[in-house]
């Protein structure tokens, strides 16, 4: 069976690299097996910018979907371009032509996962997508084959690379998020325009595509509350640290009963936790089970290689079930969930706002009492920091949105317990 | 295809309450597909224990292996049994009789490894012991897809939630290690016989297994370098606790070229890591790959549901591909590599001695002197303690092992870098 690559990125050439030119044991898994004396190759790439570096792939770029489509040697096409419309459109065409696809593209899944599985199922064929969340962590294959066992009722984790880089950045070095922001930007670690990460929009994805999986009902990422982390100050990290604490960006939901809560929000987690310990590009996830109890997986969320081996993985295991009787059973998305708020994430919130004046801090102090007792409130030059009593996450985001219309300049965070 | 169950004791009787009574969703795997209307069973138990709570297995049990390996209709044995000579024998006749095996024995695998594989491979049946190593973390099929694509050169964790749980509860409580190993025996984490894990046995067949496995090589546990935890005292756990670390018992496994490293040791952690905020009966695993760069799987290490669920999510992994063309490629373990010792584990070491007299403390530091510097030395009351700088395993704990012979309360651990 011949493969294609539709699109030679950073992850495309990676995966090239590792079925093509031999790097890793890929061809391993095919010499000692009569059947498949010569393992398969990536024997087209689509790939429409001619600026880029295009590798040892000579002779085979090519630029119009019909070229592979049409191709009856290609059963598997890994569709590594990125954005929305085209590879949306392109996994499905490849899925009705009978032909199993992978694919890293977290916003073409979580948009579109209901469809896109049908589509595979009706053709007989498989779709694959372990990369599109947490990099070059095993969590989709893993998260099914508890799946079989348990029934999973939460899901939490550091998922996204570029927002943990700078909140470990600044963490590290007391630096501000504009400045660590450019620096993340100039080493490639954050793009240009930084939304999807900062803003919440890549957690959410990745959450809403675990979420989905393990309790079984399209939980969509406009149904998951998300809150950014762009108003976060060196101050933020000072004090927070001087409490004991590491800011991390997570996202998180549980099922309860027939409610799905789900949030993307900064929460404070003590210094001695493995959350706070999880640096850098690092990713972790946790699944909990209601028969295996906690699992966690940790690893590189990002990069070539790490994200390249995971596709590559959903490869190998499409290559090695072509022919067998039973495909795997599908996944079944169709349980009637109420998708819920916030309420279900309590605890004490961190709060600190800049003031103009004293008004300003009357307003912050009156505010907070509306929804929660303080537990502590420090003013230091024009900032107040409060701390208040456990209270649910719905009231005080609800009650801190209003209050950013007065006072602008403020960053809040629950402190996980 | 009807299965059968030797030993029905914690785990067994987990076993059997996911697979024949209905806890969790293991019957959920078969109903919708045509061929596999009804679920398969546990049809019979042997147990030979008329004293135990023999649970909802009313007309099971059988008290002669024959009863078992006559029977055609059982097509898979789950041997659960513990102990080493008979359980070896029966695994052997099941995979004879062209039984497919799921079993958790960790000191049957580590030692006859090589030899049950080749005894699966020659019968065409599928031999599977992922709850041999870490509990319910999935581990051993974790490891097996990463190495279709990377190889691995490195295996460290915390691998016995025993140990695991008296560390913890002593640096939760300055307790020392008599009082505590007392407290985890009343309440069932540890044995009566506690040696195979505060000694390191049990963690050593382990890293055995998951070295031999990685490393394509039988590492057999008598290759690995183990020293326990018995020496360690209330006295260290606070002075540890005062230089910011946390004392872990770790297992660790290095490949250099052709060359396999190994320890089993009580090593110091930054309070700041992941490592150290592993507690109580967690474990975890860090496996590293070439391309996929570093992996953390963490979850329950002992305990019936989650070490159940890793035997029946084998029993599953074997339903499914019963019948399919490929079996799985079966692991080969004959690489030639040289088995080390553990010169390749450097760093500082903590060492703290207990003194009769002046004279012992110029036994202490004169010796230390012999290998390494010191870097920090505290005399306090009738104890001294000592940091050292970097050094290499082999020649710390060769010099500590000597002067034991004349300083015997002490204890010491590598500073992990």
């Amino acid at each position: 069976m011949n493969i294609a690559l539709l699109g030679f990125g950073t992850i495309g050439s990676g995966v090239y690299e590792l079925i093509n030119l031999n790097k890793g044991k890929f061809a391993g898994n095919f010499t000692d097996v009569e059947s498949r004396k010569s393992s398969p190759v990536i024997t087209k790439v689509l790939e429409r910018d001619a600026s880029k570096d295009l590798g040892d792939t000579v002779g085979k770029i090519v630029t119009h979907p019909s070229e592979i489509l049409e191709d009856e040697s290609i059963g598997l096409v890994i569709a590594l371009m990125g954005g929305m419309d085209f590879e949306y459109e392109m996994i499905k065409e490849c899925l009705r032509a009978g032909k199993h696809v992978v694919t890293a593209n977290k916003a073409v899944i979580s948009e579109y996962f209901q469809e896109l599985l049908t589509l595979a199922e009706e053709n007989g064929v498989v779709l694959r997508y372990e990369a599109s969340v947490g990099g070059g962590i095993p969590i989709i294959g893993s998260l099914k084959e508890e799946m079989k066992i348990n029934r999973v009722t939460e899901i939490k984790g550091i998922l996204n690379g570029t927002t943990n880089f700078i909140l470990s950045k600044m963490t590290e070095e007391g630096a501000d998020f504009g400045d660590t922001l450019a620096l993340a930007q100039s080493i490639g670690f954050a793009e240009a325009d930084p939304t999807a990460d900062v803003e919440g929009y890549d957690v959410s994805r990745k959450l809403s595509i675990l979420s989905s999986m393990a309790y079984e009902s399209i939980i969509r990422d406009e149904d998951v509350y998300k809150r950014g982390i762009t108003d976060i100050r060196a101050a933020d990290i000072e004090m927070i640290g001087s409490m004991g604490y590491v800011v991390k960006y997570l996202g998180h939901s549980i099922l309860e009963e027939k409610n799905v809560y789900t949030t993307v929000e900064p929460v404070l987690f003590k210094e001695a936790s493995i959350m706070s310990n999880v640096n850098s590009e690092f990713n972790i996830i946790s699944i909990t089970g209601d028969i295996i109890g906690e699992l966690q997986f940790y690893g590189k969320g990002a990069g070539k290689d790490a994200t390249a081996n995971a596709v590559v993985g959903d490869v190998l295991y499409i290559l090695n079930i072509v022919g067998e009787q039973n495909l795997p059973k599908p996944l079944r998305l169709n349980r009637k969930l109420n998708k819920m708020g916030t309420e279900v994430f309590k605890g004490k919130y961190y709060l600190r706002a800049n003031l103009d004046d004293k008004e300003m801090l009357d307003q912050v102090l009156t505010a907070v009492e509306t929804v929660a007792a303080r537990k502590t409130v420090i003013v230091n030059d024009n900032q107040v920091y409060v701390v208040t009593n456990a209270i649910a996450a719905n009231d005080f985001n609800k009650m801190a949105e209003k209050l950013k219309e007065t006072v602008p300049e403020c960053f809040y965070a629950r402190i996980y317990e």
